[in-house]
């Protein structure tokens, strides 16, 4: 089979839809460059535009519907694009016990998110499938270097976005960390499961409390990126427009987005809502947080 | 001058006091290995026993009349001991600007907790006081290693203590992270200014908005233990009764605490909490976790 300059086979690509406007994005970038698409809209996930697009509309769960699918549209790669909020163990327990034994599905989810996501990849994959991510099918869609608004970082800043990229480089054996919080020269925040705009209401609530002093009433830098194992094919970090409106009540001065490793979504309105709310957004080379499928 | 045992010069210590039960344990500790005691309680923070005890109540923040006392009362040591709840930066650089540079104050607010707190114990030093911790005065309040109640941790419970302690020690350069919560293998939250309560607050709203999955309806474990560059003297990592009962709201199977560097308040009602609540609590040994004071 022939393939395109980006390694993917040619052929259809299946997106596997979640929320947001990345599978949109991403489908329209794909027909641009004269691929064929078919959508499976999460229901319950998937945006109207999307599921007004889809080729098909099914439960995140129901995985025998999944695997029939695209077994008759036999992609030349299946991507996964948008966001899933996760299920509940038990409901994940259920939709995979009938693929894998009980024993293995629980040992995946108490192994943590990138398992989870890395189990769904292998069962995916042991069906025949190729996986393809974002970065193999649109890599314009992925951060650029360097400066996006107006609003430029002070070597202040500089130096705290180096100091968070190092911390979070250092944590990444451990399956947490996707981004952090670095005021200064401290580390106030590392993100959790929780996601990046509750951590970012945390920090902002240390502020009110108290708990956080700084210099001036602003004072902060929201750094992001993947963790070092993380799957970029089938989770990429992303930042969008509420980023910034989360960062900026947080009191922050800016966001640092690891270079070619991070989506960022509905980019003009982003880099408008940035220079709207005084923050400089940057995208920075990280040698040290590499695709676990580059490896 | 002759040196008790422990190092610390014969002669009267000076507890400066600050919240909960430790002030009052400390100084019974030192009255019965016949020390005289002299305290100075924090006004706000220290108890009502503690402050009927004490031989001054004063202002955190009345650095003058704190420094005039210690030169009338020239304590062979000086200690802190008990919690103090962070005055905001405007209060800090007022009290610290009549003794340092604005400048040195703010680069210090800037870099953290270890670092404003090592400010506050260079201040006493260069006034030529002693500073001396819980663990030279009385190391038997301190951790002890092993099993302290009735619940035993599993073998899974082990691996993600030794887990949770690594991930410690990683993040030990960043002045960040006294403690964490591990979850089978997945670090599921990190400590920042916050403190352990509210960690544990936000364990529970993961697993209540179903972003935590559990094998079991329970499942983790509290790991708490210093930063490595922590100064014990001042700032030693702490547990009591109401860390028990959050640890148990949050879902967690037990509590680890690094022997030797984190301290058990009332241990007693510590001890039957746990066992009320059917949590572990084990004092683990951790080389990787040293006192800045011993480098």
């Amino acid at each position: 089979m022939s393939e395109s300059r980006s390694g993917v086979p040619l052929g259809p690509i299946a997106i596997l839809a979640g929320s947001g406007e990345l599978p949109v994005r991403l489908a329209d970038r794909l027909v641009e460059t004269g691929r064929t698409v078919r959508i499976l809209a999460f229901r319950g996930f998937c945006e109207r535009r999307v599921k007004a697009r889809a080729d098909a509309v099914v439960n995140l769960l129901d995985l025998s519907r999944i695997i029939a699918l695209l077994e008759t549209w036999r992609p030349a790669a299946v991507t996964l694009a948008g966001g899933l909020t996760r299920p509940s163990a038990a409901a994940l327990m259920g939709a995979y016990s009938a693929y894998r034994d009980r024993e293995h599905v629980a040992a995946v989810i108490a192994r943590g998110d990138d398992n989870l996501l890395r189990g769904a990849v292998e069962l995916l994959e042991s069906r025949g499938f190729a996986l393809a991510g974002v970065r193999d099918l649109a890599p314009e869609l992925l951060a650029e270097g360097g400066l996006y608004g107006a609003v430029v970082p002070d070597p202040a800043a500089r130096l705290s976005i180096e100091r968070g990229f190092r911390m979070l480089e250092a944590l990444s054996p451990y399956d947490v960390g996707q981004a952090a919080v670095v005021s200064g020269e401290r580390v106030v925040a590392i993100e959790g499961p929780e996601g990046t705009d509750r951590m970012l209401a945390r920090v902002r609530s240390l502020t009110r409390g108290g708990l956080l002093r700084r210099r001036k009433s602003r004072g902060g830098v929201l750094v992001k990126g993947p963790k070092a194992g993380q799957d970029l094919r089938v989770d990429l970090p992303a930042i969008g427009p509420r980023t910034i409106v989360n960062a900026s009540r947080a009191g922050l001065d800016g966001i640092a987005i690891a270079q070619g490793l991070t989506l960022v979504l509905d980019r003009e309105a982003t880099v408008a809502a940035a220079d709207r709310a005084g923050l400089f957004l940057v995208g920075v080379e990280r040698a040290g947080l590499t695709d676990a499928a580059d490896d």
